[in-house]
């Protein structure tokens, strides 16, 4: 009966059989999996486990957004071992990158070394789309070949830094500094909303104090037990959401 | 006597060793060379005479910019075979491409096939470094690192729009289409001027009617007869300019 409408590198989509009042749903049901890939899938491996977590992360974060932030996601509520009912979405094939410190892609780029504080937090486009490797487009750019228009551009850029603001806060009460993170947007009911997952797989999210990584870096430079990392960022948000 | 301040990849900057008025001279000699690189200096060759034309050529666009266009540049005179006299300004390290149909780069890093036209013109900046490889910025990523601020690039960016009205018109009286060029720009006396140079070295130019190339991708990607190209551009901007 669960037929895949799409089988990501760490998810698998499935329509979801349910019925609503007009006998019919058009809502989802994202599995998130314990598969785990760097370098555009280049670097490959399963983690027992890393499914669920990203699945709770990802809901108290889409909660706390909407709570706190008045930020409207595809999250409707979990339904099950590292499943979330959501929201059926029009992707924008445009993923958003928040960088509130220089790290990974941007400091090899640019030549600017990790943990280099920024002037302002930066806001990057880039087109999601693997076989071109998802590279990075400025507004001119998206819009002068139909990606996307300004007002979705301008909208998705007001949502990002909004959702930043809000993230830094909770973050920070969890003692993790939030460096960057990867955010995907859809269409749906006329509205903006924010789709994909937030977790340690799409966030870099280093311990305040140590600088310890707690996210897929760990996986992308063998710093040693990913799982664990994870497991301490779930840990600390389950306090810090209620601060 | 004559020492070089700059030894770019086709072209070499001098002191000028005039005097004005209070005794000291400010102004530079900019020697336009006949050597022409490709692939950030992979492909190199000489091609006598290319720079004596790319001279000529830059001080018709500069001057026809400044009369028509409102636009200041660092050009002050043509000072000899392949030589100009400019203004001393400290260049900005920022690139401005400004695209009018798809083509290069672009077509290559985003899958959009050369001579598709865009829905409105692209604007990009490019950190430049030959050591980088001149890689893409957008506008929050090179304010988050200090290489321009935010008024300097609100003005290369209308600067470059309004170049490109008035070299479309320009080039369209030449029969030839403007598919893009790049454009540098200069801190000089509190304002921001456009700098370097605009020749078949810094531009794509397309015979209008059989869409031939008359620019730097003859060499590029061996077209064949590379003079002859940029001899036929400053031939047909010598008629277009008094049109």
């Amino acid at each position: 009966m669960k037929e895949a409408l799409i089988h990501g590198k760490s998810k698998i989509v499935y329509q979801n059989h349910g019925h609503n009042e007009n006998g019919s749903d058009t809502s989802l049901i994202i599995k998130f999996t314990d598969a785990i890939t760097a370098g555009n899938g280049a670097k490959k491996a399963d983690i027992a486990g890393k499914g669920r977590l990203n699945a709770e992360i990802s809901q108290i974060l889409f909660e706390y957004l909407a709570d706190f932030g008045g930020i409207a996601s595809h999250f409707i509520q979990a339904v099950g071992d590292g499943e979330m009912l959501v929201k059926q979405a029009e992707i924008i094939p445009i993923e958003v990158i928040v960088r509130n410190t220089a790290a990974g892609g941007f400091s090899r780029k640019y030549g600017v070394a990790e943990g280099t504080a920024l002037d302002n937090v930066i806001i990057e486009f880039c087109r999601k789309s693997d076989e071109l490797g998802d590279p990075m487009m400025n507004e001119s750019q998206i819009t002068a070949i139909g990606l996307a228009s300004v007002a979705e551009l301008d909208e998705m850029r007001r949502q990002a830094l909004r959702i930043n603001e809000v993230l830094l806060q909770l973050f920070s009460h969890a003692n993790i500094r939030l460096v960057d993170f990867k955010l995907e947007f859809g269409r749906c009911g006329g509205q903006i909303i924010l789709c994909d997952e937030i977790s340690p797989d799409s966030c870099r999210l280093w311990d305040a104090e140590t600088g310890e990584r707690l996210d897929k870096d760990r996986f992308r430079h063998d710093l040693g037990d990913v799982l664990k990392g994870y497991q301490e960022v779930l840990d600390r948000l389950q306090y810090a959401r209620y601060f």
